[in-house]
């Protein structure tokens, strides 16, 4: 008689432990009271080579779940970018030197070069302690999403069937399971599974520059091997990054033929070897030497695919993530930011609707904002690898690309390679209407950086730091000034109306009172650290004493301030800016249209969350 | 037949494991090799209360530990003192705002309120990395310096003989043992044992003032709760020092006859309660209301006494260090730092000793280095005292102290209150002959933090990161300019002279390369990061990439450059600036006085330590 095969339950179900199902997964766990199971096949995870770049953005995004800490420890950082080009005489020589991140609002103006392990191992510690593990190796084997419309559109039932293989090591044995899931995010990599089980297709081409990769403690006398260095040669193109310890990744162009199978039309890593690559690097980078110090950690060979997904998402129940649905080259350093940034947009999406405080129709911008980024990056990257991976132009050959089209393409491509660029267009979640009270942020992204000072104990605080990734939406108010009697009345009579009970401060928040379960609400005033008393202004904007902020120095002069200038408010009125969970602008708002705001979350938002199921 | 009493041996015995026995005793574990031991009569680590206060170069001095990480997250800053003084309608008033630490070299502009407990862990923490535990309860019984001068000189002897007991919880029995040591450290209270074993008296007085604290949570309408707040009233005076999580401390100023046992003189907790101290502070703080949210964390009472131990080193084999050598108020922070920070001094001196590096006779700097600053600190903390514990002048009372006198002597007492002010004068270890070759710089005291970005990268590095309290000098080169066909000659011709046999960085040195084992050095260009090519200059002066610095901003433009010019160093020329393991400048001297670099070495270290012990 066979065993039943045992059924378990879970609100979701997350299929891969790569950076995009690890995002998922800890932000789903970090949030509290969502039953998550995480699956992979691979029996361990991965400790060496893999993806290793983090931009700006993805930084600050760790930031916001608490995990820069350890990358900014122990990564690699990566400040400049310096050029080399065919020299006179043969060989390369330098060019120039410039910033790697030029956009002058990064918090973070350098990228991280760190392995694709210590980035998992970040998010596998954080997620231990909310007591989830990944779950390996463990393989799907068949899904099933219903097509009840009731069910599809019940949040308390489980509409998608996934059959799970656990695989014995000792004995070779396949365990089978049932899982019942509400959402299920496919993060399974380019070939996911969970894509071709719903027949989803890949759109976009193959092109055929072919690059090898190996890492390496290098022995050398190329003065920038501490630096990120694009090197155009005559014998093709390379890319150093510099890496933790005192590792280098080389990213090394090859010649398609040599690499290829010609049956198959892909590469072959059997037609190849680190000492091939090796010996390309070695004859673009001369007259510099280099060689390796210790064996090669890790190496492989690729050639660039740039693909997007058709759809991200079937019926909103099942999603997916990462380069399950994007690949592109890795030399803008993008594939594993784009798939982390991926699952960060998502997740908070199916917290608030399991959670019963957002209407399920949200889950739709999933798609909409991701797949457009996607596509955007695949345009970019397309321009970008033809530039990078083109011949380069010497005195002989006139037709290559100069350094300066491809310093050109560099320089403007600065939004994507810092992830800075990333926009969402108008949608229920994104607002534009009031755009013009707040000239310097951008609604559809991220709020930008600027440091207050906190009333109470002039402490600076980066405004980003008080945005976590905690599935609450934020509520910035700049008070603008609060001395002159005139304001304190406009003051006093938005504290009336944001204490009402109709006010989107007490319509979605279960106790009648500005709780910290739905939104935090942070108060930032034009005042000054030596006379300002927190205490003078209303309740309603004070939750706490460490709510209220000021626009000015700290003691030492040098550090803050200018904020509301920076950010283009008037200090001589009320102005809202509504932060989203993942730190994107949603809306801004002059107070006289306090009347957009309330309908911008009644457009999501569900006034009664008692009927949640969690 | 009794049982023999079991013996055993230490380089160095350290009684006490308050926060000066805890800095010594971590300081010598991390710096390897050393056979430590230190016992506490404590069943148990304190957990609440006592002493609270980092002032901002104790700060530094954890940094360059790496402990201070966990003392800025967990505990409170403070960034401003408050002032209050007495309103002409009764009660108190705010007076003025002003930042608590004016010194404008602080790394760290603010003090940190911590309690004790969490700092002594983050000790022990670092302790059990190195597997240095406290043993305890551990008392000592007696202790026994020999009068041999043959074995008072030898390296190799155990001159101290300390006999211990251990209490047993469950029997109540003592267990007998005897430790030979080479040094003990005495760094058991304000009570000493080790003190009143070696007849060493204390110099000073007690004061009539009599305070009382209490730790508690609060609930009160006035506005500087969470800054530092010195309160003068004509109730008497109160300080609030905000604290970690939602808590403050308050000192409370009593009077004396209603605290005080008339027969001893002394305080009597008995006669006191938090509640009557409490009730004290209800009436100082006068109109604002306070009380207690929660219980009483923790609560005493005090006279201040002022006092200085006639010597802290017997044989310079047997030192006192902290409060069992000086004893002063606590207002104004000093006490734990006082007594880090002379541990701190000793612990690297007895490194070099034993591992044969330094001259014993560098011991006696820790006498003359300490001793002069408690004394000074005493004589601050007497007017400051006076000052803070006085009447209030109020328009009835024309002959209390003003809030311009205190308020001044607050202003100059920030050499102190912030730990800056310390300046060990000349002897064998601070030389300052050519104090003008660096002239912001003042050798004796601390070396001020200032941002340089490294060449091979470009990452801004603090300079106080690269001066960790690892044991080493730090030998910094200011090698100027390195444009000019002129300046390289200068440069080349100090290339050949440092590494030559008879210069002090191979004369120290085990292997005759600029090894990292007594000397560390770091080379700083005033170059800029666009085009510096940090292979350009002689091997010598880059024995690891990381070892080259630019005196320019950062790719922000925002962060480090003019380092020549707050430093006072020229570029057209070459500055040594030596840099003693604690922290503190023991010479600056132009490239011409190179050979009284040599001398400065050669005064106090042992160029062949191939003989020590270790």
């Amino acid at each position: 008689m066979p065993l039943q095969t045992p059924e378990s339950f879970a609100d979701v179900l997350i299929i891969g432990a790569g950076p995009a199902g690890l995002m998922c997964a800890n932000a789903l766990a970090a949030a509290g009271g969502i039953e998550v199971r995480i699956i992979d096949q691979r029996p361990s995870k991965i400790s060496v080579g893999h993806a290793d770049g983090l931009h700006p953005r993805t930084i600050e995004v760790l930031q916001s779940y608490g995990l820069a800490e350890r990358m900014l420890r122990e990564g690699s950082r990566m400040y400049m970018c310096s050029f080399y080009n065919p020299s006179h005489t043969g060989g390369i020589e330098f060019t120039t030197r410039v910033p790697d991140v030029t956009v002058p609002t990064a918090r973070f103006p350098f990228k991280i070069a760190l392995h694709q392990g210590a980035i998992e191992d970040a998010f596998l510690d954080s997620m231990a302690q909310h007591n989830l593990k990944v779950d390996r190796p463990v393989k799907p084997l068949a899904i099933e999403l219903s097509q009840d419309q009731e069910q599809l559109h019940s949040l308390s039932s489980y509409p998608i069937k996934v059959t799970l293989a656990r695989l014995d090591a000792a004995t070779d044995a396949e365990k089978l399971e049932v899982v019942h899931a509400k959402y299920v995010v496919g993060a399974d990599g380019a070939h996911s599974w969970v894509r071709k089980a719903f027949g989803v297709t890949m759109d976009g081409d193959q092109t055929n520059y072919v690059w090898g990769v190996v890492d390496m403690v290098p022995d050398t006398d190329f003065p920038d091997i501490r630096h990120r260095a694009a090197i155009h040669s005559t014998n093709g193109s390379l890319m150093i990054i510099p890496r933790e310890s005192e590792k280098v990744r080389l990213y090394v162009q090859l010649s398609g033929e040599d690499f290829v199978d010609p049956g198959t039309g892909r590469v072959s890593k059997s037609k190849s070897s680190p000492e091939k690559i090796l010996e390309v690097a070695r004859k673009t980078l001369h007259p510099f030497h280099i060689s390796p110090l210790s064996d090669i950690e890790w190496w492989t060979i690729y050639m660039i695919g740039q693909r997007v997904a058709s759809k991200f998402s079937v019926e909103d129940r099942v999603f997916i993530a990462g380069d399950a649905c994007h690949t592109h080259s890795p030399k803008a350093g993008q594939g594993m930011n784009a798939s982390m940034n991926d699952t960060h947009n998502l997740a908070w999406k199916i917290t608030q609707v399991l959670r019963g405080w957002a209407n399920p129709s949200i889950l739709r911008t999933y798609e909409s904002e991701r797949r457009k980024y996607a596509q955007d990056l695949i345009d970019f990257d397309k321009r970008y690898a033809a530039l990078f991976s083109g011949k380069a132009r010497t005195s002989a050959d006139q037709d290559g690309i100069s350094h300066d089209e491809f310093f050109k393409a560099y320089k403007t491509a600065s939004g994507f390679t810092s992830g800075m660029g990333i926009h969402y267009g108008p949608s229920m979640i994104v607002n534009a209407k009031h755009q013009c009270c707040a000239e310097n942020l951008v609604v559809g992204q991220r709020m930008i950086p600027q440091i207050f000072v906190r009333a109470a104990d002039a402490r600076p605080m980066e405004i980003h730091d008080l945005l976590p990734a905690d599935t609450l939406f934020k509520i910035l108010i700049f008070l603008g000034s609060a001395n002159e009697e005139s304001r304190l009345a406009e003051i006093n009579a938005l504290a009336n109306e944001l204490s009402s009970p109709t006010s989107f401060l007490q319509r979605y928040s279960a106790d009648g009172q500005p709780s910290a379960s739905v939104f935090d609400l942070i108060t930032i005033v034009a005042g000054n650290k030596e006379n300002f008393n927190y205490l003078s202004i209303p309740q309603v904007f004070r939750p706490h004493w460490s709510k209220v902020l000021l626009d000015d120095t700290d003691v030492t002069g040098k550090v803050g301030g200018d904020g509301y200038k920076m950010l283009g408010i008037s200090s001589e009125s009320v102005t809202f800016v509504i932060v989203r969970p993942d730190g994107y602008i949603g809306m801004v708002a002059p107070v006289a249209a306090l009347q957009d705001v309330h309908e911008y979350f009644a457009s999501f938002l569900l006034p009664c969350h008692g009927s949640s199921s969690l």
